[in-house]
């Protein structure tokens, strides 16, 4: 690696920004079981006193994303002080219709207009809560869907959604967003609303400039090409971030790069080549995580710098002899330019950069031996620990 | 449809059984949700008497089975008076060893020894309310899997697995019989310790003749042919049954019949063909289903009817036609004869068929019309529901 | 069903129109091997004849689809003119841009500014032809894509694919059409230029009212919902028609509803529900299949009946009952409407109504009876069998 | 790496042996295209070439794999001399039982009894050929199945697959042996006869010792495991060896390590774990590709580096840190010992290896510049390309 590109690449890395999520801190498992882990938060101040760990250690991932209801809090003002206070800041807001018992048959496209109120009016909450803790971004994910085969009228749930989702774009102000997420299955398993990202995108496009898609690297279907969705939303300035976490089969909401590390590296190529990596493009790196069987705060630590990795990496690419190869229809010269730059060892520069920036070069290991869990686990009993529920 | 025909299909569908699960009567849902339902069962005796009026309408489904420990009762042989006073009879015994906190990593693939025998303890457990019941069939499921790459050795895992699996089925006495059920994943995401057929019927055959394969419907990567799985098992001796329900994407435990229902028609001719329908070949029927969002009893009256349906179809597959076209190498003349079979309805040979057995021709409606769901809507409340749980 | 019923669902059946594709009649295979059959076509006007007499004997098949280069002719009014002679006319017009040389590494999305020049004027002269045969639609599919990470740029394929699109849009009069196709994969292995319905509508938007979207029911990942997909076109005002087969793992091009005739169904479903089975709704109602080792004539005619009676299903759906039920939120009642028309015999109504028009009610068996095998057979010797290559 | 690591993984990978495959150097494409390279084979003599080209500069590819018919020739000893000559031997013997008219329902499974045993000589000629050549391996992949439920009888089809292999087998001598190969779909679309390892593994267990299982790494359904197989085939002592290969969807055939490097990693992760590596331990290393669009030698010589590269990194996994958590059921550790080998850079290590064999570093450059390409361009002119017709 010449010295020029090391600087380029060190200067990339340093401005990047990657958001963790308040729950990946709580407790989460499969509908067989939930594993409850020791230290775990019991509230969103302990919560956001996690993320503010995992940033202390990387220095990449200043805010964190909450989650409405289960980071309600009486005053949102004092939660993003508490988060200021640690070194973070709050980040994108995410509503949940999906657990309250009126949501059963689905919330902004339930057949019963009385719990689509109901569902539009915790959203316009969300709004409210993101003018308190001032984040930029709302983040809706939509587990409505049907089961079975008729069950009800997929035409009709679209345009409740879109209702649903005019009246809350309409509520935004300032530079607030609206990121909408999509879903191949989960909770449903007939049919979902917003199953792909052809539907985020119409609907977005119908919203206006503020709607932008957000992609969740777990939610397609087997053999989808994401980097590709990745390049058709950049190049239709409609991609909003995404919510990263890895998969064998289907949501499973593991370690980000943990099941396909050139994958990643694959949406990271794009991400650099549309230069969509500096933050005033607008696409948020979020994580959305969870750790069922290993400890949270590592694992995320781990995910922060498993997508900086990848992000390196794509760094690397060398640019022009790629274009070059490509023009030139040299199929094996352009792959061999991308896999040199993913087969390289990145860890050394990512290590002399945090040394560079007053930190350890080995973040997983610094926690370790900072005792911040035998801290947590001796202070954090009692109560009720946080998880999906609340 | 010939009087003959009529005549050996009526007495094929007669002979038919089809078992119900305990757990089905109960509360379910998704990792996101379990939305309770009015009227579910708080116990093992109120889940058999709603196994007892699903026979009654059906007349088909005169077995329950249970799972430990969510059926964990004092006395088994009391439960099992109650069953047979409603009616009905005790069927499977489903093991469960995946709620406890121990078995985080692994039940009897778990790498501490100290866990396998605690694993193993609750199999030889059931093999004793086995005895009790007079149940026939120990059904295992193992949730045992990794989540990430390197986190165990696979290898070892199913040497542990072979261990367990030798020392249970060297409990078993008289005419038990093991049933090894197999999944592709979830709850373990990256890699599971019986995840196909191949790895079932690999330790079946080194057991012996009471271990035999159960099919879940529900288990296989997308695009496998699950007729064939039941072709070369019946090949091979070596089906001991189905844990049906259906799905479109990963294990959605949906009504059986209700997604696809031309393959379960597929999945009946097999066993037609091999002549596997008679009780005495020893192929359990069972379901094994979740109700998620719709009420639980008339969803289980459903299934056994779509059961019933397919068979009733596969029954009515001409034998010889379908020989001599297959012979002939008549592709759509072979194809044909089978479709004839799938698109001929059969509601109406049923609905005759339960008249003369004395039931409502329509049990659906009859159970609706029978006042039973109001009674225990009013009766069980108070109590803790029954759920996946308990 | 009642005398009302009966008379709406045979004026919707004697409506529906069903295109055959030219190249169904000529041989095909697999990339392992093409197994030649024999009375195959050696011309367009051979294919031509052999649609003819699928239409003879179903009534519903007026038109036949047309492929160039495959369909290549000096003179196209004559092709007509011949059609019109055997009481049928020339349907759609496919482009084919996958069979040169050149275009080995794409052809409007090539890297090669006088490749993609090439490809284009071969739309341009698919237009021509349109004009002189009548068509109104040209249906566009794009093999292109990329074999390897990195072989070539994908937004800068999306650009070249945007222009070329305009191109030929702004060549198209009268009422002509263009439909576009997509595909997740195949030939192109790592990333399809058009892989999902999301790319292809929003190239469709872009270019204008003209532009729509055709939905192979064969191209899609699976666990794709593609009555979804159905619906939300319909929706958007956005579907131009169907390419129909069936499969059960990739493209496999068989004959439609032989895999899955319950999607078939719902897929119907949400052409009813939206009234577009009406000619004048625009979506038209193509067959894109494969009879590999299958004889050609009699599986279309198949085809075209399974078309027909999933659509006599669909027309069976009690749509008051089913939308009562949703309203109501009522799961299994809804999903029982559904099932209960899908559940029904449909063949005795379409017999009916062949025999009212003076067919043959059985046409599968007619066409055996009518010797037109046996004269192809006697007839087609010599020349070249007509095949994918021409 | 520490002197005694680097001699280690050292000593392993110049034992390595890799296989490549006659038919990879040849044309090949998909059923919509076969596009012709320049310089391409007209015989197997000049396919023997090509591969000798390969491990020239390579030093590791001393074999090559023949496909009867295509590489049919009358004096395979004289095959034999002309690929010794070259520095190269022959090595496995591919049977292709899918290409002739008489195998359109099936060779060995064909309901015809002649076609069957037209298909079992085809096999037997190919062990006579294995005595001349002195060939270890007979490769079974076997394209049967049926496109349409209904068209054969799936167990009739595994009764008449059990005998010609049992034939097939009986005539196997000194220490040959049968390899077969499973494949879940294509070209048979609705059933294979050997579509899973189950199946495979199931014959060969009737078959005895001399039978193992292939695994294609192309031939599986979304979500399968392979490394898992991999485990339980060693486990059982029946892998007998690998088609390497890679695949983003189906059978796609493309450069091993080209889609997803980690699942090769993995796969060579097992064998390592097993100590399987060694040639003596009878896991025959394979390469099956198909190279549509690349040039085919630099394309092998790559896939071969990808292999090597894939092996380097398993051997640097610390097995012992491996072990011990793994043991500890820390899935954290486990899983950051074997991510920490995989993000090594072995390139370096492997060009110092080449480099110490006397080869160029850079096998892919050195190709490049050694005019072999301009050679054979200008030579090969006229003639019969090979193909897989031939």
């Amino acid at each position: 690696m010449s010295p020029t590109t090391r600087a380029r690449v060190a200067a990339a890395l340093r401005a990047q920004r990657i958001e963790t999520a308040s729950w990946a801190y709580a407790n989460s498992g499969t509908r067989f079981k939930v594993f409850a882990q020791e230290g775990v938060p019991r509230d969103p101040y302990e919560k956001i006193a996690d993320a503010a760990v995992v940033h202390r250690f990387t220095g990449v991932a200043p805010s964190v994303a909450l989650h409405i209801p289960w980071d309600r809090v009486g005053d949102y003002a004092d939660l993003a002080r508490h988060a200021k206070e640690l070194g973070v800041a709050l980040g994108a807001i995410n509503a949940n219709v999906f657990q309250d018992d009126d949501f059963k048959l689905g919330s902004v496209t339930n057949p019963d207009p009385a719990v689509r109120r109901k569902a539009v009016a915790h959203l316009l909450e969300c709004v409210d809560v993101m003018d308190a803790t001032g984040s930029r971004d709302l983040k809706l994910w939509f587990s409505d869907g049907i089961n079975y085969p008729g069950q009800d009228d997929v035409r009709a749930r679209q345009d409740r959604l879109a209702e649903a989702l005019r009246e809350t774009y309409g509520r935004l102000g300032g530079d607030q967003r609206m990121l909408l997420e999509y879903k191949l299955f989960e909770p449903a398993f007939y049919a979902t609303d917003v199953p792909d990202w052809g539907t985020a995108y119409a609907h977005c496009l119908q919203l206006g400039p503020r709607a932008q898609v957000v992609i969740d690297t777990g939610h397609h279907a087997p053999g989808t090409n994401i980097e590709f969705i990745v390049a058709v939303l950049l190049r239709a300035g409609k991609l909003g971030g995404f919510d990263f976490n890895s998969r064998f089969y289907a949501d499973d909401d593991l370690m980000v790069g943990a099941a396909d590390p050139f994958q990643l590296f694959r949406i990271m190529h794009e991400i650099v080549l549309a230069d969509a990596l500096r933050p005033e493009a607008g696409v948020a790196f979020m994580l959305d995580q969870c750790h069922n069987i290993e400890p949270k705060i590592p694992a995320v630590i781990r995910s922060v710098m498993n997508v900086q990795e990848a992000t390196a990496k794509a760094l690397l690419v060398d640019a022009d002899a790629l274009a070059a190869a490509q023009q030139a229809g040299d199929v094996l010269a352009a792959n061999a330019v991308l896999m040199d730059a993913y087969h390289t060892d990145v860890r050394p520069v990512l290590a002399e950069l945090r040394a560079d920036a007053g930190l350890d070069p080995d973040p997983v290991g610094a926690y370790a031996r900072s005792g911040y869990f035998e801290k947590i686990r001796a202070e954090r009993v009692g109560g009720r620990q946080a998880g999906w529920g609340a």
